[in-house]
């Protein structure tokens, strides 16, 4: 472990992402320590240790000190780092804030939870409770409704909700959820991608 | 609806006290509509039309914002009134927001859910999903262990992690969890309480 910042995360993980991302937009300089919750890799004494909930992304500071839970890593990072990812009117933070727990309470729970039960522990759509399915479109509903009037979740310009948001949404298809009928989605998630630097996730590679 | 702060909200809901909570002890003055969840008063057209998710708590400000996300809420509480529940010191105030997004994720969809169908919706233990009691306990642990060293979440003063935390933790007896074997949490609980004015959740009634 170098003393600088080390971000423990599986890379197929859009919460671990998140990270990476944030700290790319920061210019940071960090190391990432690769680490599979498909083998149990947050489940080893030792990474209980550090972080007792055995969840990646898992950051050390460079002091030491340890943090969890992506969104509260991507506030931290960009507080310390004096990043505009965050608005400072109250209420557009406000807002901010809550895409963020809307986004672990009622997105992540159903769009990546089904993604990772088909795309990663394989199982047939008759294996995956529908309640997933349901509960991921009336998210994808409602971001749908938010983005018409807007290029961005809140205000004109990027935030850390359209980064944590942005996560699973642009992997969605992987989960099963169609994108063809949410085009402010479609939109919304090429102008973040590009934002970011990142390859379109919603490729003709899909429909290989 | 008045001019000033309009807080919808169900009486028997944590995630809607905390924002009660929070407005008194940051002294504010305010409407409560109470909302009921059981009888579906969050799912009306008018209802929807101010939060598409359907939730409560739900505030809607002097101004006719709204906003919805109980733990994003009381941040902009805070934040707007200058309460101090929030810490400045950047690693501090990552602590809060990690127990803030944790609460949601893997203690409120445990503790408050197992309650919800247990003490609400009537059903046996046996109707119930297991997993909400074994993930509940495994919240309960990481709770205990986090207390053991310290008076409160984070740092040696009442913050919103606190009042977050508390709100169903001290309610958990309803849904079937028994706070016997977490002495730290019943200290913590009662000191919670003593901060905010409440009564005793866990008191001899509840034998009764």
């Amino acid at each position: 472990m170098s003393a600088r910042l080390n971000i423990y995360g599986d890379a197929i993980s859009g919460n671990c992402l998140k990270v990476k991302w944030t700290a790319d937009l920061l210019g940071l300089q960090y190391d990432w320590i690769e680490t599979s919750v498909l083998e149990a890799e947050t489940r080893t004494p030792e990474f209980l240790a550090m972080n007792p909930a055995g969840q990646v992304p898992t950051v050390v500071l460079a002091d030491g000190a340890v943090l969890a839970q992506s969104n509260a890593i991507i506030l931290y990072l960009n507080k310390v780092h004096s990043g505009g990812l965050l608005p400072q009117e109250p209420y557009a933070q406000g807002k901010v804030f809550e895409w963020l727990f809307w986004e672990q309470y009622s997105h992540e729970t159903a769009i990546a939870v089904r993604r990772f039960h088909k795309h990663y522990l394989k199982k047939s759509d008759a294996e995956i409770d529908p309640k997933l399915m349901e509960k991921g479109a009336a998210a994808l509903t409602l971001m749908e409704n938010a983005l018409k009037d807007g290029a961005y979740l809140v205000g004109e310009k990027l935030t850390l909700a359209d980064i944590s948001l942005v996560a699973y949404t642009r992997l969605a298809h992987e989960g099963g959820f169609d994108l063809e009928p949410y085009p402010a989605i479609r939109r919304w998630i090429a102008r973040v991608e590009r934002d970011l630097g990142l390859q379109p996730a919603q490729t003709p590679e899909r429909a290989a």
